[in-house]
């Protein structure tokens, strides 16, 4: 369901690493320039995260520098921040991701959601690389950053999901399913949506088990959960909690929305929309795309096209598949 | 700091594997069981983890056997059961010693209080790999077995603790060491000892900034913390506060509290000592054995050959360094 495209015969790391270096040499000379961004794209672009990461060390081994400072210093704009953030280790990625949204002087929905997106829309596995990746990085765990930096009741939300380690098993237990719709409706209705119970469901419970829930939730009361946390205000807590809902039951329906967010009126949000992107091109892309469809009733590389230009989107393209 | 002892020239993984098998042979042949034994002893009380681990899997390639089994058929009583929590992933070990205790009939300190060290006196990354090797056994998470089985406030506790990572750096702000400290007392004062902010300091900060609060806390407040909280009940709730406050400032005082209680009074908790032991022997148990004189006024050696034979005091005493 990825829609990044890796070619049938794959160049060897070495190999890799000299194309780049030699289309920053180019660079260096100031000659060609376009072919050289060209060949970072259809190297980079065309190899999943295992093979990226041969390519970091392998560059490092020949060269004795960081890839990821070459890109820093070769490229620019969009396309630069793209690249690098395509080029981490996905952990490193994304515990960048969150410390620049919780260091960022908004805190609005448009930053918190990358830590849900983190905590309910990726393994349990990968959430905990990035807490580590994070105390590496910054010195500070993800939680002391999210306390320092996040008013409550939604610090309290943000680091029960951070915490969490949501064990995938496929069995689900219907009677659970029913009796935790209820203490989440209960909470609703009370509108008490940082309850303890509350939130110990939304952070404990496997994917699997939660889906269940929300779909009981639905038969019992009507309305989907995400609807009827609408009913408690329409504030941060809110919109963060719709978020949550999104990425544990459709994190493709969660993607697609924060693409259409990011074109949708004047300008463009790039940082947002590079993310989806970036951190779903080799998970569930083509899903995502599949989604927008549904309730844009437009294509998402079309409405990529439009918003986007140059070697960006190209970069962009070329992750969502498109041979450019 | 470990009491293990490692021979200078280590025999190779196959070499080890076929001693035990020769070992376990020769029992099946109920010719001189003692020597076998012996053999036993003398390879695995000698061996580090990683060294363990290497049997583990040579053997099974060897003889396409685990063994583990083989250990759990070949010996017995609680000789077997120190051998075999010794033989496991120290990983695979503490998942098992915590769903022991969670299905134990009774939950005393002396059951969950195997939780909290788990959780407070273990690295980041091993608490994580515990909790990944749980699901992997037991098909829940570890979270979800505390709530079924352990009852509020104690379960709010438990797992805050659990979905720790105490990033482990050297620095500490003196600052929030005494705010903290204060919020803290404030807490112990009102009796709100499963308070939200209580449990974010002790599941979220790391060891050596703790041990800076529990510093100002005696400062500021003439009693240290633990004698404090006293004050706040002599029950579960209070007892669970007190192993994690010991966990946390002086693991190895804590676990020559956990020998000194296993051996105290008629009959041996056999469970919590081989438990201390075998979790430390290649941890802090220099400074357990350090702490159990002051403690005791006699030595932890001592206590243990008084109160244990035969084969499992030959093993337990190998692992505390001596020559059996």
């Amino acid at each position: 369901m990825a829609t990044l495209r890796i070619p049938d015969v794959v160049p060897s790391p070495t190999e890799d690493s000299e194309t780049l270096m030699k289309s920053f040499k180019v660079l260096w000379l100031c000659v060609g320039l376009g072919t050289n961004e060209k060949s970072v794209i259809s190297v980079l672009g065309h190899r999943n995260a295992s093979q990226r990461k041969k390519i970091r060390e392998t560059y490092q081994q020949l060269y004795n520098k960081s890839l990821i400072d070459d890109i820093n210093s070769e490229l620019s704009g969009d396309f630069r921040k793209a690249v690098i953030l395509w080029t981490y280790e996905p952990s490193e990625r994304d515990a960048r991701l969150a410390n620049g949204a919780l260091k960022s002087r908004k805190k609005t929905i448009t930053q918190l959601q990358v830590i849900v997106e983190i905590a309910c829309a990726s393994s349990p596995d990968h959430l905990v690389a990035v807490r580590q990746a994070y105390c590496g990085l910054f010195n500070r765990s993800l939680e002391e950053d999210i306390t320092a930096n996040v008013p409550m009741p939604i610090q309290k939300i943000l680091i029960g999901l951070v915490r969490s380690y949501r064990y995938d098993k496929e069995l689900v237990d219907p009677s659970t399913a029913n009796e935790e719709a209820a203490i989440l409706r209960e909470a609703i209705r009370t509108k008490q949506l940082d309850h303890d119970n509350f939130l110990f469901i939304l952070s404990t419970r496997n994917s699997n088990q939660l889906r269940a829930t929300f779909e009981c939730y639905k038969q019992n009361y009507g309305l989907s959960i995400d609807q009827d946390i609408k009913s408690c205000g329409k504030g941060l807590l809110e919109s963060i909690l719709k978020v949550v809902i999104w990425c544990i039951d459709s994190p493709e329906k969660h993607f697609a929305e924060v693409v259409r967010a990011s074109i949708v009126g004047f300008g463009t949000d790039e940082d947002s929309l590079t993310r989806a992107i970036v951190t779903r091109a080799e998970v569930d892309m083509m899903k995502v795309r599949g989604e927008y469809i549904i309730a844009n009733k437009t294509s998402l590389d079309n409405a990529v096209i439009d918003d986007t230009s140059g070697d960006y989107r190209k970069f962009l393209m070329t992750l969502l598949g498109a041979k450019v």
